[in-house]
């Protein structure tokens, strides 16, 4: 396993997201790695993090998925070019559109395991699935379909 | 309009959502209420809510669709049964599934709009649709199934 992490690789100006950006320090900073033929992160939520008291607030668990997702996304493009992480042209996506079942309450006070499989990559899109464990059961699992950022977005920084 | 909104009303010990609950006090805090037939929220992102410098984080706006959906169907079930929130038994809903499409870059600095619509009540289950909005513009759509919180939650408060 690479010890670095896919978002450890993106270029500075897009490492500020919320979500996985190593550079928002307000943020949860999600870090994804390949573990065999799938992809692997893990979050510990905060104690406010909560829906109600005792479990994980679910827009928490749609935000770590959709980051797992396009972590995934970028992994796998990677990966599909025969390339490594890091060389160049850079590879960034972004959320095109997000489906999350939850599945059961997902209880406060452990880690949570992120876990995602790429089920398709066709052309600048990819499609994903990330299932969220704790305590080694599923509690939430989501689809996530994400392109490749559009050039009119980096051009905004 | 009713100048309190549907969290307002919800109890004490269901006020925590780190979207939603107004005693959160880490939380967004976000508030809905009844426009004419539709459900309407505002949320003012911080500058650290970004996906990439400029624009909203997704999973930030899946959170408030999320919350803005439980809230919404929390009013549709008063409205269904005639009677006002705050009436008893409480009234209070958790998320089953949710479905998100991004449609355009959200971009930060401005008020957001979430505007909810009820498609479907049946039994203990609400369907709704939400809208998020910058500058009157539909940055993002969602698909909300909320059901009531099953007995087995309320109770490990």
């Amino acid at each position: 396993m690479d010890t670095k992490s896919i978002q450890d690789y993106y270029p500075d100006e897009l490492s500020y997201c919320f979500g996985c950006g190593r550079l928002n320090e307000h943020g949860h900073q999600i870090k994804s790695y390949w573990d065999g033929n799938e992809t692997i992160a893990h979050f510990t939520p905060e104690s406010y993090h909560i829906a109600i008291p005792g479990f994980v607030y679910g827009g928490l668990i749609a935000s770590l998925i959709d980051c797992h997702g396009t972590g995934t996304s970028a992994l796998a493009s990677y990966k599909a070019e025969v390339r490594e992480p890091g060389t160049q042209p850079s590879i960034r996506f972004v959320t095109a559109s997000i489906q999350i079942d939850f599945l059961r309450p997902t209880p406060l006070g452990v880690e949570l395991e992120l876990r995602g499989k790429v089920i398709e990559i066709k052309g600048r899109k990819v499609i994903s699935e990330i299932s969220v464990s704790a305590n080694k059961e599923i509690c939430a699992r989501g689809k996530v379909i994400a392109v490749q950022m559009p050039e009119n977005m980096s051009k905004n920084i």
